[in-house]
């Protein structure tokens, strides 16, 4: 067992053994969602004060709303959410790379059948060069989207990575 | 505002009054990554140990390593984790339904416009009927992708939202 799996089986035992949440019903109780970055610098639940069993939380890389669209659709249609916060983040990796520069470093670390594979997938890494009209695209994105109907209420934030605050952009 | 909103604004407030970790660098400092589901009963920094700046977590529903590829690539590639976590877990709404079921729902609820936009994109919404199954299928995903470097170290779990405990399954 490696060490990183030993401290989740030495957590949940300590976890587990005061939990006492478990008559939590599968709809968020308070109908929202946060769709935020991936980045280990974020804890959704203390910095944005989300209680367990309250709100959906998608994490990916940069807090991609096209990323995320299939998450959405199944939070807000079939488990009721009808709200959206989506939270980027300062000094987020996004900012400082392009796809030509994310394939070129898979050919080079992973090989010629790697880099075939991801060719074949035609996959986006939907980088982004500036933050706050990072944040607006996405909140436009799902605007726009028929897929997100009218009624959700949705705001685009940036969490600071250097003072733990959330600001709102849109 | 929204109480939602409104909620997220004053949680940061508290949170960054005594915010003492704005050092923290960009990669994940113990190098692995965590992928699991959106679910609104599940806190990961909590219920699996990790620590602020430890590790990077991926969450969308049903914690498919699918849907999570290009977040893993960018994890991995660009941000130098090897070790991968996959926590699905007991009571997940993707049990519950079939890609027929979503496809159906969409255009009773939404209409024909966001149909057509849904069939546009053919979207795989990747419901599972079998949990365990779920998580073994998702792992030999990862280990077959050539995306993913055989040194990556991946296990499979499940977390119960009935007791707060995981366990590992593969």
């Amino acid at each position: 067992m490696s060490a990183i799996q030993a401290n989740l089986e030495a957590s949940s035992e300590r976890y587990s053994a005061t939990f006492t949440k478990g008559h939590l019903a599968l709809p968020p109780a308070k109908k929202y969602l946060v769709l935020t970055c991936m980045d280990a610098r974020i804890d959704p639940a203390a910095a944005f004060g989300i209680e367990l069993g309250d709100a959906h939380v998608i994490r990916n890389a940069g807090a991609s709303a096209v990323d995320a669209l299939r998450s959405i659709i199944i939070s807000e249609q079939l488990l009721g959410t009808n709200e959206i916060l989506l939270v980027k983040h300062t000094g987020c990796g996004m900012l400082t790379f392009t796809n030509a520069d994310a394939y070129a470093l898979v050919e080079q670390r992973l090989g010629a059948e790697a880099s075939a594979e991801l060719k074949a997938k035609n996959l986006d890494f939907l980088a982004f060069p500036d933050l706050e009209e990072a944040v607006r695209k996405d909140v436009e994105f799902l605007k726009a989207s028929r897929l997100v109907p009218g009624e959700v209420t949705i705001s685009g934030w940036v969490y600071e990575v250097e003072t733990g605050k959330t600001r709102r952009v849109v």
